[in-house]
């Protein structure tokens, strides 16, 4: 019934390939099936203002789509001039969400800069981004740790995120380009390793959802978490 | 334990004050305790590009705070040139929501533009400004349908709005500015009369969320809307 | 012979409510008729950096009108990236005026930004933010000198404005928006409460004007001053 | 008593050399004193939108100064991305002054824009702008006439504008930039050849003036304006 | 004596992996040592106004580079509002290089933009964007030939591009990051597949160079695109 | 042949007024033919960031065209909101080419700002540009000199720039703007006194050349610079 032919509850093919370029503290390229981003963890000692003095870090991020990551060419947002609302909008989620799993005491006064830049599109792209650029934050992190500039590690747990929707009245794991464009109902589901929620959001267009397809939708969401979080350690350990 | 002294499943006053403007075609002032949203809903001939010829109609929204909406004076969004990210995310938000409610066919192809200003701020912006914003748009297609424009109510249900959070440990319903400040882990549902879900949006910062506590904060909601809509109804019958 | 059937020398109907909203150190709504502003004093720590270490203070105040204010919507100056001329002129012209009434020496070495946001216009939206801002100017000072943080009153004066202009050939006072858009000629006159005169901005389009009737219309201008001047004393005494 | 030595009713030395590029339509350099303006009158093809089929001509102006035109160098508004509040001041008050002499009927459905370019400033660039503004315009609407483009004349009057104000306690005729810097009060005084009165603008900054003192600047400006208007109508005949 | 080790004429190795994407009409990823760039071409349907009708074709260019492609991270072009001097310069000299080598009517009326987005920079980014651009190019003209939407080969030449300089004060091929920070002469020599030039850009930052230099250098350049065409046709020929 | 009857290598007539303006610390008018550009030098305390502290100075320009320069009325760069792409190169450019010409140890940590304001445009701008603002440079840092703030004179030699290109068929010297528009290829020479070379920008349109073709425009240059550097001197003695 999907169009890629996967059964309800199975995620697409996920490959983290790390340590992608020489110059990033941390990187990872993730595809989600045919989505892929470039995710790179960038260590800088200037903190925010906000936080200067307090002993505390900051993880911040943010998103960007190449012209042509899509199926028509989208206009730079460096020469419209600004960054549009929907980029605004997926890369305060994905700081966040990534911060969530940080320990900002142990982190000390120092930055960390996700930067997820989709090289091509098909669905699901802030998910990816939030799961690859936890990849990109742990090695940069363990780069620290290894020249003992820090000495506990910051990283309380892996952080993950999946999108579940309903599609064609059932409740589907892992969205493509083709079953989101058609999806009433969807969500982005952004966990801990241990299921703990960090973030659900769950919209409706032309349509609503109960509380209990909102439950189908979470079970699905836990499964395909569950998997994520596996290959981030795989791919970490590699 | 509530800074308020409210129960934890209890609202703020909510007050509804309509046709407060003389040149809008609905509008509405509402008030959740202290946080006052001016509504305003305008009828408007030009639909967007995407929708042109289509016989589709449009409703979109748009948000703003005025500079000493809060306790200490923001930045014009005018002045600094530009929309930041919170404002974005909530003005589409409104769109989405209020268009979850909306027969865009029997609407025809006209657009309506819902304008939530905030006069002053006290925890809530967003949900009072759905709630107040369905208000401003019912009465503006009242007009359409008094001046037989359109024949059929193109409204499907009214659409209310709430947020729940987890504030000392406890969750409660219809967060203020202190309560909102504070809280760990905090949510707005929107939904329609009958408890259908438009959207949901839960976010923790600095802490997570069981589905048990999901599920209390839902019911909070379902609570809570049950008595916006009452309200509005009121509001809009006076 | 007026749209409004007001006498050519007669002021629309004056309302001043102060103390509006809970956050600002001084505010009020006033309404000229169908204009209604609401007008709030900040009270600022920062001074701009033109005036640092001189002990001297700073008023200056910002202008904006919500999008639906007027009969047709108006694009928010927030999303067009920045104040269009006019909204510039304008609060220019407010700040210059409120400071004519001040003693910097006696406000010392700190800031109140006064903002108008016109909530509903019909014509002299420019002059009710100078008469309104003043009352909401001289709450926040009077604040000031009850805490004690200043002892001699900075405020030399009240200031107020009223705009005149040729309508249908004759001299009228305090135009509103009916005759605004047809006058040929039209002035604002802003003045202390003695009569001298701080600003006057007389100008003619598709027209011009005498001597003789500009003397005509600063005659109109000092009675309409005086009984603004009376309005801001009965309300800040209230 | 003038720094320059100057009487309190003497211009300073006024130039109007014409024809000074030679892409404009009509041209001229003014020199009042050593504040220099190059102004240059296009004829364009594009009407703005809201006369499009209305038969009516437009006239506008755009005011700029060079970076080094004042004493310690300026930063170019177009590198800071727009405008000033102060340019777009000027620019409105140079097109509205000019278009009180234009017969928008006669002039037909065409745009002139005049560009005032302060080369050097030493006070009163904005009247030194529309003097000689209009002089550009002169000799633009000149060759639509003798092109036949046109046939009756749409200048009605020349417009001229001088500044006068209070300097040393003393009312004075055209300011030069010593004298502006110190004057509490001054004003700018645009009129036709006839002595009709276009704009007034007055304006006092730590000081109020009283009606009397208004008229004594009016005598002046009245006597200024005079002496302009025989130095444009000789740089035309030229 | 090159911090790479190579000889004074030796280029860096140079990959080019072509239709990475799925998306684009034609793509590669360009290698040159350290230095990678994704090019894409996109076909579009809209044509610039400026050749609307002519039945002439387009090629433009955009150059970006991802904010970690650099040795400490760089301001995302999208946040700070605008593409800098730098970005505009390379990207408007690819679309120069490209269109050199492109028979515009046997394009026909069709625009080809070629975006080149640096993953990763290691000295040489324009050079590699317009070789690899290129080739881009090709594979969305050979699609076009292909599908019979045109009938002659538009495409004259293959271009290249590569840079030069004086380095140590001896002249070498193909500057690296490390090189080309030291160097005071350097050049980019843009030509086709005959060696005929396209574009020369040469330039001294702190020294200067006579004409024997010069000639040095162009004779690397010549060697060096001879190099890169036979890597850009082993490439298209895959 | 061409249309200026001129001789294949014979260069406009050059003109270079100085002290033109009073407030800048060095100026001048340059005319190359119906090309005038006026330049200014302006001293100015502030350094760039990048080189407080280090004991050295630095040399910057700014470009600009006036909006009735060209033949048709261009666009304001301050009203578009930004500098374009040709603003932002050819201002580089000048910056650049005059570092060249400068000791930075013997200017000490000063900067000297060159703007460069095009009053009436025919061809070769920036090549005005940059021998008016060597004749600007030289009158600020003469004062400079004068004044005892520096005791070693920093300008190394003049720097001179000008244009050549093939224009049917033919290698010419300093084209004008009918020539310019035409040739397929040209090149921009920025030399020394003695012949040295800054920068060489040769480009083609619809067009390649030969390194012999390169060869005959640097001879032509060098006469052309040669006579650039004579009038140079004669306007700094004069």
């Amino acid at each position: 019934m999907r169009p890629s032919g996967r059964q309800l509850n199975e995620m697409r093919e996920v490959s983290i390939e790390t340590n992608v370029t020489k110059h990033a503290e941390g990187s990872c390229l993730i595809k989600m099936g045919d989505t892929h981003v470039l995710c790179t963890a960038s260590l800088e000692a200037r903190v925010p203002p906000f936080i200067k003095g307090s002993g505390l870090g900051w993880v911040t991020a943010e998103y960007g789509m190449l012209p042509r990551s899509t199926s028509s060419r989208m206009r730079r947002e460096a020469t419209s001039g600004k960054q549009g609302g929907r980029t605004v909008e997926i890369q305060r989620l994905i700081g966040r969400s990534l911060r969530a799993g940080v320990d900002r005491v142990a982190l000390g006064e120092r930055q960390i800069t996700v930067d997820c830049d989709v090289i091509q599109a098909d669905g699901g792209t802030r998910c990816a981004s939030i799961t690859g650029g936890w990849v990109a934050l742990r090695l940069a992190v363990n780069k620290l740790l290894k020249a003992g500039d820090i000495t506990s590690d910051p990283l309380i747990s892996p952080v993950a995120a999946v999108s579940c929707g309903i599609y064609a009245g059932q409740p589907v794991l892992d969205l493509d380009y083709p079953e989101d464009s058609e999806a009433g109902v969807d969500g982005n589901f952004i966990m801990l390793a241990n299921g703990q929620m960090i973030e659900t959001q769950m919209s409706a267009e032309g349509a609503t959802y109960s509380r209990a397809q909102m439950n189908e939708l979470l079970d699905l969401a836990e499964k395909g978490v569950a998997e994520l979080v596996a290959a981030q350690e795989a791919a970490v350990a590699a």
